[in-house]
């Protein structure tokens, strides 16, 4: 009747993020936070109505949300312009504008620990007088006294759960990503959750179910993260439940029915499980979604879960019994399904030792398939590319971009071994791991040799860099989002509180000065000739401003065709829609120019 | 707890927009315009989930949403920068991005007037080559062509309605707003729906029950509006319904239950009756809302309404039978109840010449209370102010004005001899019966003779200038939103499509000569000493910039202390949340600046 034409890249840009929700005690009122309005802020829904109303405004990024169980008030961590110095407000229960409850200097951070049954104590955590290692106070929220309960020490300690009687307190304390102890603490005394806090593990998601005895995920000596439990009056150890070949990585409590919730890693989806922890039974759950991104167990034992698929977008379901879902959100790219987007392909590639390398394929379809492939290496490193949505991905796929995603050693989702090694050697076996997989493209006629593109964020820059400094031939042209440049200055530029862990992560400056030459992408600015686009949020906490800047102004010096896009209202991502558009409209345009 | 501040001004602001909605024919999509995202786009709900996605992204107002009744397409209608030229684009059924359909230069207008049963035919009027009468042609969607039906002769002329067979079409021509007259066209045949065309009446909501018996609302012999009929076999008009001391304003056909429901305007505020053909039995509906903005009924005889009230935002509400209604949209002020604004009392008072004017009298809160009184002449002038939501209202209240609102002559719901009033008479029944009001407030003690403030708008904006010139010493200070300042000018610059109609609204520049300059505003310049504030969106086609452009230099001339905001991509009104923000901002700054 009218013949439209096939969607356009904008379509792809009109999707927005749900980054985090909470749900009230009565289960009345549920409150998340989206940029549906363009910037991030609080949107309700008065459930079972499920229709949103603006619930607080500050355009600003939101890291959690906590109602008071009472409904006098809600908590939520608001930053700068990305700046990730996070500090405490409060909105009024009806909604409103944040009000700052636990604010400081805007270089501070103040991070939501526990609130107490009463919703009078509010425990949380502060660089305020240690910004490395943290220290951790309670707010009397009736009376105003505010006290110091722990001083962080040695390494970055954060408070992760407080029993009931609020007695007794787990500290979590990183070392590193895969590092990463846990202690409770009662009184002036202290015990560590597992045998020997010297053995390289990690320790995550406390819960108390009584006051003495609290549940964990670990991976003390497991290749796999697994539930475990810590009993305060024997001080006993004791593993409770592994599932073979998954690491669990979130815990959640269904006080109700004396069962766990356990969501956990396999490759590149979830999945969930319900632990009944009397009759030792463990079941299978169903999910709408192939990633969890927030799972919450409701008083009454209804689940509320934030996830997404490759093919869909963040959204909010609900289940009474972990079996069958209620989308209660309607996220979707404007004027597509399902259908038209692409589902990506789980393929496996032996690297240069014989490790075996995942890695996701997502084909263009045939119909806009441009013959270019785009090679991605994923941010972190430790993380992993995972059927998730990025409108970025489907709108490159729709332009008619394959995509290629190895989940390179580093990465999560396959034993803890496996995700160390990236430690102490950012530049090498990654590396070789992205090369592989660029043969493996080119054996399996996936990609013509000279079609291919590259395109990285943060870690995933900072590959972009390195492979396009060492390995220039393979590429038509680099696309470097906020990735470090030089090791040496950035292991100095990460904020206070990650330096703890910069030595087990990445390693010394100085006596590790060799690797770092060599594992720098600023080290191979000869081989970098192919036209390259910089992207850099100017707030960026994380990889500052100055690693984009320096091998920026160094490539311009040598002549180079280099685009360089700063955002001055951004950090280590883009938060607001129209920096979005804007970001990926010259990405699109950049790679467009570069095919010919 | 928590010791929350009263709400803020800005928490008004961030309240949206509905300004017209559609539903499918299978009731399982509802679109709706809405500024939801910050500006004017389509979004939808699939029913009976209410959860609200982005339909159609464009960024512009909308005039009209229309469902295809076999989901193929939907057809809206966008301008560009509030110009008010729309023109018609078809949306793929899933949504996505407005593709032009029927469309031309950008100073063209092309209005929805039909879509055939069968989705194939698409009946619009046109300015292109009749741009003050209008044309009405015929796309035929399948094939392309092109037809035109009707040239509009003698005055502006739109297509109303059209029978099922497409055999029979009726047309309004519009000589005033309160002379307006229907044909119903057959071939090259014309029959008048009311006995004398010739006496000065108004015709709306032409409905074809068949193919040969059209009912409508008519004022004919009467000072209110009734239900009528036209039979096109006897070519006899019959009054069907009239409602004692109401005029009907909206008519939609259960064609299901062979009812109607009609929208009668009773002073201040709507009331929705259903009609039974059938046994001509009426009874009164129930209303969630104080004034309806739409009513549609779907084909199940299910109801759906866009309303507000004076505490509620627009909002949709459905209801399976008129008395029970389910609210869709959830559209509120930012962290308010209804109880903390302000319902407004309904005043009366005698005029001049001993007319009662019915007034609406918005009292601050006495917690909020700052003592000053907003005197706020509404725009139209043949309109009225009602009982319906101003974020604007709300937020000077709560700020601490006190608003009063009067329906001088030539308001709307009070019948049409008193609409008539201003007709030929802007500037000098309206103004006395404004002086009376100002007088009753000082009177009845509202409001200190030294604490009055002149707002206006449009109409409204051009009392206020004239208000200003001719009686300064009333007030402290005046804001005059895109009022006309010159009546010589204005009668040239308004649409083109509106020229006809200003004969009878205004009348003729050089007959009517001393009128003009005695009404006109400009003329009163020496009065015009106090504090003014113009406001003007650059787009605006009703009164164009040049209206305030010419007051604000003549004023400025003087020395007088006038600020001027220009919006440069706005028309008559703020459609923009951004702009509308800066507007209202600035507003209050000039209010509070002038309370000393």
């Amino acid at each position: 009747m009218i013949n439209f034409p096939k969607p356009t890249v904008e379509q792809f840009f009109r999707t927005y993020t749900i980054t985090n929700f909470a749900v009230s005690k009565d289960e009345k009122r549920l409150v998340f936070n989206a940029n549906l309005n363009g910037k991030m802020n609080l949107w309700a829904m008065d459930l079972p109505d499920t229709y949103p109303y603006l619930f607080a405004h500050r355009d600003e990024s939101c890291n959690f949300i906590k109602f008071d169980p009472e409904n006098r008030y809600v908590l939520a961590g608001f930053d700068k312009d990305g700046d990730e110095n996070y500090q405490i407000y409060g909105i009024p229960s009806e909604g409103g504008l944040p009000e700052p409850l636990i604010t400081g200097q805007a270089s501070e951070k103040y991070y939501f620990g526990h609130l107490s049954g009463d919703g009078e104590r509010l425990y949380y955590v502060t660089s305020e007088e240690n910004p490395s290692f943290l220290n951790t106070r309670v707010r009397n929220l009736k009376s105003g006294t505010d006290t110091l309960l722990n001083s962080g020490e040695g390494t970055t300690t954060y408070l992760a759960a407080v029993s009931e009687n609020e007695e007794a307190s787990v500290y979590i304390q990183m070392h590193a990503n895969t590092y990463v102890i846990g202690f409770v603490k009662v009184g002036e005394e202290k015990f560590n959750l597992t045998p020997d806090s010297e053995q390289v593990h990690v320790l995550f998601e406390p819960i108390f179910t009584d006051n003495e005895t609290i549940y964990f995920v670990t991976d003390y000596d497991s290749d796999d993260m697994y539930l475990a439990k810590f009993d305060l009056k024997s001080k006993a150890f004791t593993k409770v439940l592994a599932i073979d070949g998954e690491s669990i990585q979130s815990l959640k409590w269904d006080k109700e029915n004396d069962a766990f919730y356990l969501v956990t890693i396999k490759g590149v989806t979830d999945v969930l499980y319900r632990y009944e922890i009397g009759n030792d039974k463990i079941e299978k759950c169903a999910l709408p979604v192939d990633i969890i991104e927030q799972i919450d167990v409701a008083e009454s034992g209804a689940l509320y879960i934030l996830g997404r698929s490759a093919t869909i977008p963040h959204n909010i379901y609900h289940s009474a019994n972990g079996m069958e879902w209620k989308q209660l959100t309607n996220n979707r790219v404007l004027g597509l399904n399902q259908e038209d987007m692409v589902e990506p392909d789980i393929v496996s590639y032996t690297s240069f030792d014989g490790m075996e390398i995942e890695a996701l394929l997502f084909k263009a379809k045939p119909e806009n398939d441009n013959g270019h492939t785009i090679f991605w290496p994923h941010g972190g490193p430790q993380a992993a590319e995972r059927k998730m949505f990025r409108s970025m991905f489907q709108c490159f796929l729709n332009r008619g971009y394959t995509i290629f995603a190895p989940n390179f050693r580093g990465s999560t989702g396959y034993g803890s071994a496996f995700t160390k090694l990236v430690e102490q050697d950012w530049g090498e076996g990654p590396r070789l791991d992205c090369v592989a997989g660029i043969e493996w493209l080119f054996d399996n006629e996936v990609t013509d040799k000279n079609k291919l593109f590259l395109v990285g964020g943060s870690y995933g820059g900072y590959m972009a860099l390195l492979l396009h400094g060492r390995h220039p031939d393979y590429f038509k042209a680099v696309v470097d989002i906020f990735g470090p440049s030089d090791l040496f200055t950035f292991v100095n530029s990460v904020p206070e509180h990650w330096k703890p862990i910069m030595e087990r992560w990445l390693g010394d400056p100085e006596r590790d000065k060799e690797r770092f030459i060599k594992d720098s992408p600023v080290t191979y600015l000869d081989g970098m000739v192919k036209p390259m686009l910089v992207i850099q949020g100017a707030k960026d906490p994380r990889v500052v401003k100055e690693e984009s800047d320096q091998i920026v102004a160094k490539l311009k010096e040598k002549g180079r065709d280099v685009e360089y896009l700063v955002l001055e209202d951004e950090g280590h991502g883009f938060s607001k829609k129209e920096n979005e558009i804007k970001v990926y409209s010259m990405m699109l345009a950049f790679l467009e120019k570069h095919q010919a």
